[in-house]
């Protein structure tokens, strides 16, 4: 199979001033890496022609596939089809469809104005791709021996539009079929993995098999080539068995975007629910399990009590007990996820105290977090010192991350504690 | 003043597989603009010399400042210092503070290998900064009439290493001195605030006033120039006096990240605390201000109630009541609000209830929330209609930022409904 070269250019000036962040090419480049695609560059450039169109001769230089995003709206900042157009020595001509779409799109909201209309002006010969989640329309050309996608900016857009569009696109492009899962891991590091595997890493071709590190967990992506997707996964199917064998009970999923994500079909199919008490995750363990759409089935709810007064006054923990443990101790630890269990009715009660820092409490280090599970006659506490090097924001996601592996290890009849 | 166009070259292999997201190019590229300075390009490349060894000939011909990010590590793919030595004709020197520093930093957990001793090595004549958050140092010379800055990747280090040495050595570079600062603005989109303003940004040249829009607000930027911080303070006070004053209401504070912040020191100043009662936010609200060091002098704790049962079970809502008025009603909102006041004794209780989608109940549109606040004597609630294109993220951060607002406006003595 032809290896495509490809390179991203997402053109904004707000990316330049990092009033955003470039989450288009991340967001591309890993559907692409799915399909098996090479992404060797991204740029970013200013809504400006003169450096647009030199970007874009540069791609020329390098590139096979060149997919832009931004630029495709109504103002006269919005250039990116003319300098594209123009470097491909192609006219932008007005779409039928298109300005008909503008029109219903807009009729109820304000009257359509030429700057409107130059949204339907689009490359001749282009492959038009509807934009059914704004109005400006992607499109797609092949010229100069190059392929060109263009998708609007905003990532409300641009995300469903190459997942709808442009993935189909590239894959009508070959015919051979890339299939690539990932298993994700929490206990153990990157470098481990790595240690692990470099050996049968080094020596595969087709299925591939890497490493990466995400903030407070890791995955190993299996990536295959074949005719067809049953052939590569066909071809996948040892090597991630032999993978799961091998990496046993740290794998908590296939394919899923963080462990939570992995916990909610547990719960679902044994029709079991959790609520939560949460001091130093002030609510974020509750905030990304809710971040799941659906997960009212699974979650009650629960408290966030930051304060030792809250601790008391909405799970009932006793007050002398707090004094006298402290707030961050096994005993209230403990107590949250007992009492929380006891006041929701849930199955599973979570609670977490701990120290998030920046600042510390004379008592212990910063990082460090008691992690707890109250189920049907027993409560587990996981005591994690994580460091005093590391940030509230990375502390605060690594409890939620050994609370969610706590209910998954109990779950799955797997040893809780570490 | 001379005009320095910046190029960040971003160096790893997982930004073009989609595995992370860009943020040091974002983060560096807002700290240069509030200084002055512009960005004209980002650049990811992966960890490969032919192609990272291109990318630097190609910013050599387009800008004046050159910063990398990333391959400063100690493995074999970490090819960063050397490639750019080499791109400018300089040395890879052993530094010995550094290589004092890289013992001192692993002495306790492993042995020192050649691998993590190749950190030390810097260009020759280089400016050394030192790693207070990491082991692999940066550093920055002049060569070429070129400015080169090499920062490591990962953000906990790139950030604090670009804010403590980066900005300060590029301040140098320059006998005038540039601030900014911006207007932080809710209620009013991009868009009205560019309509309101567009006519006198035109005509500005010094200071210059820009508006940016953020997912959920946006805000204004106003920049001076001038022979010292203080003239240009002097400059921006009537320009901010008078944006403060058109903008009225809709400002919730200056150079803030977020309206939670502008919110914790006005709770400060009053010796004030509050709870939370979260339903579709789902933690969201307790989450965002636990993410800001010192919180708990404001916070006490909250519930959150995602189901009906949780509602009266945490928060003794009546079940008839809502089952009589719907989860998702400006009754339980009120009621969410004034029991979580009443159980935690904070002074403002806040309650959140809605439909952040995709999911409907059947009787509301998506984006449809109430927002309340319970105060001494009195209990307002916000009935939101968001819109059901609008994401799940959007609605529950757009929900809390409603609730932010409500409690910014009562503690000074804003009208808080809208």
């Amino acid at each position: 199979m032809r290896t495509y070269n490809t390179e991203i250019i997402s053109v904004g000036t707000e990316l330049l001033l990092g009033h955003i962040t470039n989450t288009d090419a991340r967001d591309i480049s890993e559907m692409l890496s799915r399909i098996g695609i090479n992404v060797k560059y991204h740029t970013v450039v200013g809504d400006n022609p003169e450096r647009l169109r030199a970007c874009v001769e540069v791609a020329k230089t390098r590139a096979d596939i060149i997919i832009t995003t931004g630029g495709l709206g109504p103002t006269c900042d919005d250039l990116t089809k003319q300098i594209l157009a123009e470097a491909f020595d192609l006219k932008l001509v007005e779409n039928e469809d298109e300005v008909k779409g503008l029109y219903d799109y807009i009729r109820n909201s304000k009257k359509i104005t030429p700057n409107n209309l130059t949204q339907a002006m689009l490359p001749e010969g282009c492959t038009v791709f509807h934009n059914l989640w704004g109005t400006a329309p992607g499109c797609a050309f092949k010229a100069e021996e190059k392929i060109v996608i263009m998708m609007p900016g905003p990532p409300v857009e641009c995300v469903p539009m190459f997942r709808t569009y442009g993935i189909p696109y590239l894959r009508s492009l070959s015919d051979e079929e890339i299939v690539s899962h990932s298993v994700r891991i929490f206990g153990i590091g990157e470098s481990s993995v790595d240690d692990m595997f470099a050996e049968e890493m080094n020596a595969m071709t087709n299925p591939t098999m890497a490493p990466y590190a995400k903030e407070c967990d890791c995955l190993l992506q299996i990536t295959a080539k074949a005719k067809s997707g049953e052939a590569a996964e066909t071809m996948m199917e040892p090597v991630i068995a032999h993978v799961k064998e091998r990496l046993g009970d740290y794998v908590y999923g296939m394919d899923v975007e963080c462990i939570e994500e992995a916990v909610l079909p547990l719960l679902k199919e044994r029709n079991l629910t959790f609520a939560t008490a949460e001091s130093c995750t002030g609510g974020e363990i509750a905030k990304r399990f809710t971040d799941i759409p659906g997960a009212s089935s699974a979650f009650l709810g629960g408290a966030v009590v930051y304060t030792n007064e809250a601790k008391a006054k909405i799970l009932g923990l006793d007050p002398g007990m707090i004094e006298e443990k402290g707030a961050v101790s096994y005993e209230v630890a403990k107590a949250l996820a007992e009492h929380v269990r006891g006041i929701t009715g849930a199955d599973i009660g979570i609670g977490v105290t701990g120290l998030a820092g920046p600042d510390g409490d004379g008592v212990h280090e910063v990082g460090t977090v008691f992690v707890s599970m109250a189920v049907e006659g027993h409560t587990f506490v996981r005591s994690l010192t994580l460091g005093p090097k590391r940030t509230r924001s990375f502390i605060r996601r690594m409890s939620g991350n050994h609370a969610y592996d706590m209910m998954r290890r109990w779950l799955t009849g797997l040893k809780v504690e570490l």
